[in-house]
């Protein structure tokens, strides 16, 4: 089954509620630079993220050096973003 | 104390016994791009390097999507290559 694209109303409102992620350039993805105390801190909220994606089976693209994780969250079946990201989102804005 | 940078001479012998990492374009880090079953390998794998890069208080740099990790490894305080590095190689090497 495919995953339904996000509409354009659909992808502004869902950045609307998500102050902090941006649209990436190609506007098929949402990115957020996160910062921690440490890479304790960082790579323990990873793991987080890691086990629910697994679960969710949707996982993000990040990036992670010392205490800064990059994420970029998209929907390769969707071609583009998704609710699934949407969710992410909103899940990783509950732990950070 | 300032850690040492490897001599062009060291660094060439580390790399011929690390066989999969290459040399970063800035000559600054080694890297290797990896490839796993599923995420939840590399998740595991990525778990396994970070409880030791924090023992070590020495971190990765690294991207990860699905299955796929990148890794680049400099030490910031050597601005290059150091001994820090080809350990954490050996490391790497040793799990995967």
């Amino acid at each position: 089954m495919t995953i339904p694209r996000l509409t354009d109303a659909e992808r502004d409102q869902a950045l609307h509620d998500l102050p902090g992620w941006t649209l990436s350039d190609d506007g098929l993805a949402i990115e957020i630079d996160l910062e921690f105390g440490d890479f304790n801190e960082a790579f323990g909220f990873m793991t987080r993220v890691a086990i629910h994606a697994d679960k969710a089976d949707h996982h993000p693209e990040w990036f992670n050096v010392y205490n800064k994780v990059r994420l970029r969250l998209t929907t390769h079946d969707a071609g583009g973003l998704s609710m699934r990201d949407v969710e992410m989102a909103q899940f990783i804005d509950g732990i950070v």
